[in-house]
Formats: structure tokens, C-alpha cells, sequence
């Protein structure tokens, strides 16, 4: 558990104190107070219950860590759990992790089971410019919540990357290919978790920015607004992004059967060329006593002839079809 | 039935009374009292009519089997109907039953045709911590609806371990295999009534934790919001189930046209170089008088290499399609 | 048009009644009239108008024959359109007939072109209970819907079965068939109906239900409540059906892919085997005079071997790439 | 510009009054002043401006001829846009034009750009029996409304005979047919279209029905609920049509599909009975010296009988399979 | 930052005023002040911030570039973001530029970073005709909003008829051809994208045009409805092409698939003539000593006789099952 305190005046933000000096620190109305804890210990739930008198079921709450953003009010206090992106989310596997808190009339209580990359970026720009803590926990409380959000700025950016490289692969893939079809499957899934995440975080920052809870006073709202808005944002982008994801798996399903049509095709094209010169070459290998072609001098040539024909007249016919020739521009983008 | 009196003050929940004894009991404001009807008997049922003067249409509800989660409120009582899962129920079958209840100002009324895991449990604890009683019927019917909700969550982790298995099968499928189809059919019928069974339930709650019953106080809001904040959960998770359903279905249709794809060019493959070759063998074995390459010395071998000619040819021809070669790699999650 | 008529401590229906009689009928306000049009007259239009004084556009609509569900108040009494299922409603052609009627402050009237099983349901009812009218004409309404509802469950069991059977058909098809197709196309047009049809009379029985019509007094709410929560049963079965059936639709397309699949993987051993067989036998079929191979004393047997050696390597290679072998069991389900 | 005015008492509409007459007529609160501009002069329009005063935006709105249906309420006024449909209208080509009006306390104004046949139909009626204008301009206008949408009626027939036709081409299409396929989309953007523009109509309808505009009594609501019930019919049917067109896209992709198998089914036929007979005549077409089966009496005749029992095999294997035989029956619809 | 200036009565517009003025020209309420910021400098955002008293966090989101359209009302000025369509905007990369603006009660500000197509024809405007500022400024925003809007519609003209080229294409389609994939995927992307923005855009307007905001005074609201009605005709469009290019894709889809229809059609007829062709023949090519045919006088007459017979019956069982012949008429769309 880490304590920092400003108090109006003060030069420097105050570390050091520990869990028994809360009580009296809480006692002045005018400081704010902000009690991190990292990994808590059992006692540092104690401190929750004993020195906050928060409700059991909002500790118990912390201690679980499989909760969905929300936030909820009671005297005196609000208690919220939002979520951060870990340091490993890659856009195939979006992570998060919980951060609870709670938000009194001057203090602000954070809890986190692991390293949390936002708190400690708040608590370095507190110690440089204690000043951020002036205009109240309400203040403070926003930038950690701005800060949670930032992050989830270069996410989104890999998640652009990742879909603009993803339909390169497809239109340029060599042979259908389950590997591409599982990375659309973990794309899709990851920006699904991040569209539910965001939108429920975002639900909760237009309740916190239209006045909804008397804890965060009416000049703080542009502010929460601010963060609201960035989330709206984030929750556009993850629409737009399962938009783009579900049309590369359609693109992924196109070309594959575009794929089928040119195999197809071939075989076809061998087929009905070679089907019909075998077939000729056949009726001239048979073994009747009575065929005057073969005892013809220019039988074999003849034939010879024939079979070209045939060929070309194949060919030809295809050509007509559209499936061989001038194809070499067409193809291009397959082959 | 069962009856369970608490009494403030009293170390010991009293067992044992009998319906006959229901109208002294219910005099009672400050006990709580549990009836608990397991498979019930008409008599039983006539004692909620006669003592309990509940409406008719509500026990008529109770006797039959076949309703959704609801909750209605009549004067000086609540009547509802919460599905708890059976225990064994399975991902490709989820199955629910039906618990009916009442709740009034000083007792709670549990009725169902079957043994109730989550009853059994709530009747157990309050054999060892009768307290649990103290805080009031609402606090008791709180213990029986978390008890009901926490049986979900075994039922959700298999979905999750299925759904993992399901899409291992998909994509190390030898063969396409309707066992795989009817799978996915199964999970995507079960998974549909968990949302819309839990969807139902969480309604239910969403309107107990909010203040709308005069029955629930507000002290015991959060404890509901507790079940409610719960149900969200499963409800979400169903979703999320439903998609990665979805999603299965899509990937296994896509390998199944993989497989198509890859069958279709074995048999191209195969076609274009053997056809050609019998097409020269043919030419050979014709029988014309007059062929001077069938008395030319190294004919034979000529041909031969021709032969091997194009069938190297063709399987260049195939390579730089990347039909063949340099496809182990790729091949590797299909064969 | 038949006119029932129940007056308070009268052991009996009185029957027989003309329309002349009504004027003095209605004036008795303890009484509950029941007047049942079936394909009534002109006649009978012109005491709707005239004695009851309707709308003429209710009228109108009673006489027209393609209305959806509806319910409107006009001053003192309430004009509605509930639609029954037709005696011969099968899953694959749902059907339902037009039901209209009013309710007045003593009066009820049913209005419709064909024989109404419901109706006659309740009028044999009233003849050996005539208690039920006790209660006023709202009961005598609810129990009017309440058998119209009734009449919707025989239905959504046919459904049931009728799925089942589908999907068992679907897996065990022998060939892919437009007749199960067609049977899937009018299942899913059925249930869309029936989703369609419910819902709007889900909607009526809401609004009868929660009180916003004096006409039906508060204490026959829970009754009308009954009929709703029924509906609500039946739209939602109609949910999960028309779910099962795009269910079905799906896994019919997937079965007759596989069904592809399995084609073309016998058409590509087959000529992967053949092929190259058919090449060697070729190749000694050729006439050149000098082909050492022809003259050799086992030549003939040695081809025979290499021939088994090509055969067995196919199959081999096919095992291996799981088209052939340990399919049977796989394949139990397709054929 | 056309005027038609109703003076309570007179028998016959009066008919001839010219622009420069309408200051005067409007004095006349009791009379009823039609207003009809086909295919108006800016004369006209400036008699909107200047005689009516209504806001400019309206006019203009008048004059363009690409807006959806709207309702605006202005002081003293109501402005509105529906949309009736072409005499030329299909189902592949579903057409609308737009008729704008204001509803003043005694004028009706319509203002269209092309010949309008609800019109039309109205003034008909006017003339014949001018009593229809006893009830004041909303019922006038009602009458234009009632015969506005009274004219989607027959389009909705053409819809229903067209699908129906549509079905019958799919399941008895000799060959895959792009005909088809325009023909699915041609109805389905009219459907989305009918749907769409319906959609807003009933709107309209329906804020007209309810009594949010003071120059529509209440005793005129009922005739606006029929149109509005009218309304809820087309756009029910529109919707209907569009999921049995969705249905027909599908049919027609899974009747193509099973086509494909059809196809393949009689290749993979041919070629699994003639390849391996093909091969056997290859084996002794060898030119081996040493094959002593060539010299055998009786081996031709033996090389006959094994061909037959290898294609008469391959027939039972096939038909085992179900690919052919008892087809018959089940080909029927297809071919 | 350019500044025009109103004042009633003057007959022409005052340019040339610097940011020094403005603390002056404010203090006159009955002037129009605009003051447009092209590119703006950081001088130019502290006169935002110090002589308008903007909040600092809407300058900041004027200084980014990368929101959503909004509206946010501050004491006594409101905030604003619209998106025009850039001049390069086409339908297959649909971009727009963000117009961020201040109205207050005597100024609008407008700020975009780049050259705004719109505003200078409003200036132009301005130049011409100052009257249009008599209105006061929320006419002068409308009148800016409204050049905003109306470049839209050239580039909704360009979807329909880039959709009409594409079903074009489509159809007459030589070879399957992932370009039209691509093309119908950027056009999504686009018509998403377009509908995305305007839908936001639309909502702006709305609220702008019901009288949430009182600086925009009710005589101005149906000029703001006028804006909102022509984004309501963009958002239409918008979802309509939408969904015309989801009919394109499945129609792409559609004709690759009867194309792969097609070729299997060309490869089994061809298979299934020539392989009994080739066997007839083969047959005859066997060299068994006995074989009484081969010495029979007409028996290679015989045997093409035969053929001949097996080709043509294949044919006429091609024909029969609708494969070929009568085919010229049916497949003149797609050859």
C-alpha cells in the first residue's frame, strides 16, 4: 500500500505514510489523498473495511478479478472497476487487466493485482507537479482514468497494421491457407473483447461525465467528457474494425474459391485436349485386319494433322470462353 | 415440506414443525420462516392456497413445469420463478429446472418437482450459521438466488473448455465430418437457451436490486446487485460463447472448401501429367504401316525422354502456380 | 348470431334470444351478454351499428378478412382482432383465422367468418358452468383468449417434431434434394408467421394486462397476465424454432458440401490410381522395333509388379493424407 | 392550379375559382378549399408565399422532387410529403412520386409534378357526392391519404404473384441462370425500397393518428388509424417479402450447389467405370513377347467377362452409395 | 485567421480587422462576427482561449484532428465538430476534414487545418450579398452547415453510379477476378464509413433543429431542419448503398459459383464421350490371338459405327438433363 497526500500549499506531495496514520489524515477535508495498492494484502483489505467502512461486497469484488467495468454509488463514496490493456495485448490476443477504486470526498483508492502502467505514470507526474492534485480527488481520479485510456491508443494502431497486412496476405496467398483463417478468427475475437471492454467503459464515463454522481463536481465534467469521448472513439474504431475483419474473411472465402475456379479450369483445359487426341490415337492402334488408313502412305501424317486441329480448335474454343489468353493481366493480382 | 424457523435470539434454526403449525409461526413478524416443498403433494398445495392465500393462477403456475424466469408482485407477496441448472447438464445439453417461490414479509416459499442442489446447500449452511437468518427473508432468498447462479459457472468453464476442443477438431479434421457439424449444432442450441434462460434470470434480478419491491429493503439492494452483477457475467459469457459458436461453423466450412481445394489439385496434378504421357504412349501404339520413328533405332528412348520432359514441365508449371513444392510448411495445419 | 345470456343467480345460460331483444338486454347492467356472430349477415352488421352503437370503421374491419392482431378503445367499450389457428395449421403452412369482437360493460361479441373452435370450446363451457360469466364479461373475454391461445400449443409440438425429423433427414440424405430444401423454406415461412402473429397478440395481451383499459377491472389482471405469460411462451418457442431452422438451413448446405467433397475424393483416387496404370500399359503398348523390355522373358510379369507397386503406393499415400482407411467409422453417418 | 370549394348547405362543389378568388374564399372559415397544383407555374407557387404565407423552406421543399415522406407542424399549418406510387411500377421497378400538401383550418392544398391518380380519383368523388367534404378538410385530406395508399394494394399482389414465380423458376431451372439471380436482385431492391418508404409513411400516419396535430380532431383520428392500419399492413407485407426474397437468394444458391453435385456425381461415374476397363484393354494391348495369356483360347472372352464384373461392381459400389438408382423419385424436382 | 465583420445597416462586410480588434468588436451585440482560422498559428489559439474564455479542452480537441462530428454546449457559447468531404473524396476512398467551430451569441469561429471548400463559398457569399448576416449568426452558421452538407451530393452520385459499373461488371464477367473483390471491398469500406459520419452529423443537426440549444433562436429551426432533412436523405442513400453492395458480393459470388458450374459442365461431357471412346478402342487394340472381330471383313466399320452411336446418345442424355443445346439464349449473359 502506497499513500500520497497533497495538501493545499504544499510544495511536494507527502510519501511514507502508512495505514495507521489514514484516519487521521482522512480527517482533513481539504488534502487529497491517494492510497494505492498494488497486490494488496489481506490487511490492506482490512484498512478498506475498518478505516473506509466500504461495503464487503465491493472488497470482495476487488479481490475477485474477473469483473466487467461498472461502476456503482453509495454513501459516500463510489466504487468502480475499469480495465486496462496489459503490456503483452497484441491485436490476437487482447488483454486486460482490472483496476477497482474507489472515489470518496477526498480520496482516491486504486487496487490492482499486478504493475499497473497507468497508476505509475500518474504518480510520476504527481511527484513532478503536485499541482494536478489541486482541483480535487475528482481531478486526479480523471487522469488516472485518462491515463488507462491513452493505452489503448497503440493497440488500436497494431489492430490497423495487423488487418492492412492480414488482407495483403489473403490476395496475394499462393494456396487457401488454414494459417490465414486462423488469424482472422483470433482478430475477430480479440476486437470483439475490446468493443464489449470499451463499450462498457464507455457506459461508464457518460454516466460519470452527465453529473450523475454529486462526487464529481460540475467542473469536472468537460474533463470526464474528454475521456468519454476518446472512449466513443475507441469503440468506433473496434466496430469499424470488426467490420473490416468479417469482409477479410469473406475476401478470404472469395479468393479461395476463385482458386477452385482456376484449378478447375486447368483441368478442364487438359482434359478436353488430351481426352479426345488419346481417344484418335487409340482408334489407330487397333488391330483390325481391314483398316486401310494405316496401310495409307500418309495415314500417320494425316493424323498428325488431325490431332492439331483438334487441339487448336480446343484451344480456341477456350480462348472464346474467356478461360485462357488475355489472362495474363487478370491474373496478376492471384498469381 | 420442510419448514425452517429462525428465531432472533435463538442459537438454532427449529426443523420439524408441520403445515398445521404454519398459522401460529406466520404470526411471527420478527421470525423467518422457510417452507421448502420438494416434489409437493396437493395438500401442500392446498396450503398455499388456504394459509398463505396466494392467487390460484400463481400456484397453478407452481404445479406446472414449463415457465420462463419471472417475477410478479401481488399484494403483501412476491411470487417468482428462477431455472437452476440440472446437474447434468452438459455444453451439448444444457438443461435447466424450474424453482417457484414466494416471498413475503417474514417467510420465503421454495417449490420444485425435483431435488434442488442450490436448496440443499442454503439449507445446510443455515443448519451450521443459523445468523445467515437474521437479517430478514430477502437476506435468506438473496443466499438461495446466489447459490442457484453460482451452479452456472461450472456449466460456463465446460462451454469454454468444449468450445477449445471443438476448434482443435476443426482444423486438425482429417476428413469433412458431420460429427463435427451435429457438435457445433448442439453447442449453438445450448448456448442459445443459457442466454436466453439467463437473460431472463437477469432481468429478474436487475428489477429485485433496484428498488422496485418493497419487500426487498434497500439494505439488501447491493447483495442483489451482487447476483445481478453476476448474471451480467453469464449472460455476457453466453454471448461470447455464441459467437466463437458462430465462428467455429465459419472456420469449419472454410476447411472443409480448403480440403475441397487441395483434393481438386492432387487430381489436376495428376491428370495433366499422366494424360499427356498416355497421349504420346498412344501415338506409338498406332499401327500404320508407315511410321518411320517405331524403326528408328533409338526411338524408344526418345521418347521416353520426351516423356520425361513434359512431365517435368508440368510439375514446374504446378510449382510456380504453388501448387506443389515449398508447401510443406503451409500443408503442415492440414495433413 | 346466438345470443347467451347469464344473469346473476340464474342456475342456467339463457339462449334463444333475437336481436330485437337486445335493447332490453343491455339496459340490465348485472347481466353479462354474449353475442356470437359466425359468418353473420347483413343483418347482424346493422345491430352492431345500430343497437351498439359501434364505429363504422370497426365495423368495416370486422367484415374485411386481412387484419393483423389489434386492440383500440372507443368510448365504453374496447374493439379488438385476435387471430386462432385453423384446424388444419400444419408446421409447413401455418394458418390462422380472424377472430373480432367487442367488449362492453356488460356485453361481449365475437365476430367471425368460420367456424371458431375456441368459441364453441367456451360456449360449451358456459352451458354446463355458467358460474364462469360470474365474474363479468372481462373473464368471459379472458376465457375467449385464453382457449384461442390454448389452441396455439398442438401446433408448436408439431413444430418440435416436425425439426427433429428435418435434421435426421439432413444427416442421413443420400443425395443431395431440393425436396428437403422446399421443406426447410416453408417451415422457415411458417414460424416466421407465427413469430409474426404471436407477437402482435403478445402485444394486445401486454396492454390488457397492465391496466390500461377500465373495461378490465384490476383484479382480472393476473388472468389476463396468465394468457400473456402463455404468449410470451409461444413467441419465444418461435424464436428457438425459426433459430433451429436457420440451424437446419446451414447444416444442409454443409452436409451437401461434404457430400462434394466426398465425390470428388472417389473421383481422385480413382484417377490417381488409373491414371498412371493405364500410362504403363501404354508405354509397352508402343511399337517400336527396338524396345529390349518387349523380348525379355519376364518383362510382362516385372510390369505386372510395378503396376501393384504404383496401385499400393496410391493407396498408401491416400491413407496417409486420410482419404481412405479408418473411414468407416467417420463415414457412418453419410452413408 | 385547380379549386374546388364545399360551402355547407350548397349541393355541388363549386369548381373554376382562380388564384386571385382564393383571399376571399379563405375568409370563409366554414367553407372547404381544395387547392389541387399539377405540375405548378411559379405563379402558383408564389400564390403558396404570398396568399398562404407558408415558410419558403416548404415551397422549395415543394419544388424539388427527392424528398421521403415528412410531416412539419408550422403555425396555422401542417406541411407534408407521401409518396404514392407510378402507374408503371413492378416489382423489379418499384416507383414512387411524391405529393406534397398543407392542411390548413379550412384549405387542403396538394401540390404534385406529374399526373397523381389518388387525386384524381378524389376529385371524381367530390363531384359525384360532395357530403364527403361535410367533415372538414382533415377528413378531405384522409380521403387523398386513404386513396394514396389504397393504390400499394395491387403492387403488393404483383409482389406476391412475382416471388411465387420466382420459387417455381429456381426449382426447376435447367442450368445455372444469372437471369435469375438479377431477377432475385431486382425485387429485393424494391422491397428494400417499398419497405422504406412505407416505413416512413406509417410514421406519419401514426403521429397523424394519435393527436399531435390540433387540426386534426379527435373525431377524425379513427379514419386516420384505418390509413395507419393500412400502412402497418404494407410495411408487414414488405417485410415478409423481403425475408421470403432473402429465402429465394438462398434457395437459389443451394439449388445451384446441389447442381454442382449432380454434375460431379455422373463424372466421378463415368470415370471410376471407364478408367479401370480402359486400363485392362491397356494390359492387353501390351506387346510383351512372353504373355501367355494372349495365346489362351478362351482369353478375350475371359477379359470380357472380368471387364463386365468390374463395371457391374463399380455400379454397386455406386449405388450403395446412394449416387444412383431409386434416383428417380428423387431427381424429379430437378431435372 | 481571417475576420469578416456585420454590421446592421452597413451595406457591405468589414474585412481586414486583426486579433487586437476583437476584444473591441465583441463588446457590440448586434454585430456578426466571424472569425475563420485556416491553419491556425498557436497565436491564433490563444485568442481562443484568452479573449473568447474557451474552455482549454476544446481548443485542444480543435488543435487534433482525429474526432468524431459533435456538440457540446458551455456557458454561453457552443462547440462544435462537422466533417466535410474532402475535394479528392471518391467512392472507393471516402475521406473527410474536420470542421471545428465556436457559435456564441454575436461570432461564429470556424478552425480546420487545411483549405475548406465550404466556408470560402460562404465567404464569397458573404461578400456579395451581406444581408445573409442580418439573421444574426446562427443563420451564418446554418448557412456554412448547409455548403458543408451539400457537398455530399456529388459524391453520393458517384456511389450510384460506381454500384451501376460494378453489377456491370459483375455480370459480364470473363473470369473470376479478385479486382472486382477489391473494388467491392473499398467500396464498403467507403459507404460504411460515409454512413458512419453522416449518421453522427445527422444527430448534431438534430438537436440543433429541436430547440436543445438556445442560441439558436426558434425562428432559425426550420432552416436547421432543412440541413437535418438533407442528412436524413444522406444517411438513406448511404444504407441503401450499403446494402446494393451487399446484393454486389453475393451476386459476385453467385456468378463464380454457376461459372465453376459451367466448366465441371464442359469437363464431364468431355470426359464422359471420350473415356467409353477411348475403351471401345482400346478393346480392339488388344492383342489376344483369338478375337474373331478382328478379322471380321467390316468389323472396324462396325466398331465406328458403335462410337458413333455412344457419342450421340451421350449427347442426347446431356441434352436431355438441360446441359446443352438450347443453351445459346441462357447463356448469353454470362459468355
Amino acid at each position: 500500500m502506497e499513500i500520497l497526500v497533497y495538501r493545499p500549499g504544499k510544495p511536494k506531495i507527502i510519501e511514507g505514510s502508512t495505514a495507521a496514520d489514514l484516519p487521521e489524515l482522512l480527517k482533513d477535508q481539504s488534502a487529497v489523498i491517494w492510497v494505492d495498492m498494488e497486490s494488496p494484502t489481506e490487511a490492506d483489505e482490512q484498512v478498506l473495511l475498518d478505516v473506509f467502512k466500504f461495503h464487503p461486497l465491493t472488497v470482495e469484488d476487488c479481490r475477485e478479478n474477473r469483473h466487467y467495468p461498472k461502476i456503482e454509488e453509495f454513501e459516500g463514496y463510489i466504487y468502480f472497476i475499469v480495465h486496462g490493456v496489459t503490456a503483452d495485448t497484441s491485436p490476437d490476443r487482447f488483454n486486460t487487466i482490472e483496476l477497482d477504486g474507489f472515489l470518496g470526498p477526498n480520496y482516491v483508492i486504486t487496487y490492482h493485482h499486478e504493475m499497473f502502467r497507468s497508476i505509475n505514470n500518474v504518480k510520476q507526474l504527481l511527484r513532478t507537479t503536485p499541482i494536478a492534485c489541486q482541483r480535487g480527488p475528482a481531478f486526479l481520479l480523471h487522469q488516472i482514468l485518462d491515463q488507462v485510456v491513452d493505452f489503448y491508443s497503440p493497440v488500436l494502431d497494431d489492430f490497423d497494421g495487423r488487418i492492412d497486412r492480414l488482407e495483403d496476405d489473403i490476395f496475394t496467398l499462393k494456396r487457401p491457407n488454414n494459417q490465414i483463417l486462423l488469424e482472422i478468427m483470433d482478430l475477430k475475437r480479440s476486437v470483439l473483447r475490446l468493443r464489449r471492454i470499451s463499450g462498457k467503459q464507455m457506459d461508464i464515463l457518460h454516466r460519470m461525465s452527465r453529473g450523475e454522481f454529486s462526487l464529481i463536481p460540475e467542473g469536472m465534467r468537460p474533463f470526464y467528457r474528454d475521456v468519454y469521448d476518446h472512449l466513443v472513439r475507441v469503440v468506433d474504431l473496434a466496430e469499424n474494425y470488426r467490420d473490416l475483419i468479417s469482409g477479410s474473411l469473406e475476401a478470404y472465402l472469395s479468393v479461395v474459391s476463385n482458386r477452385l475456379n482456376e484449378i478447375m479450369k486447368v483441368l478442364t483445359i487438359f482434359s478436353a485436349i488430351m481426352l479426345p487426341l488419346t481417344f484418335i490415337a487409340g482408334i489407330y492402334g487397333m488391330n483390325f485386319d481391314n483398316m486401310p488408313e494405316l496401310h495409307s502412305r500418309y495415314g500417320y501424317y494425316t493424323v498428325w494433322i488431325i490431332m492439331i486441329v483438334v487441339a487448336v480448335g480446343m484451344l480456341l474454343f477456350f480462348k472464346k470462353r474467356g478461360w485462357i489468353g488475355g489472362s495474363s493481366r487478370e491474373e496478376t493480382p492471384e498469381s
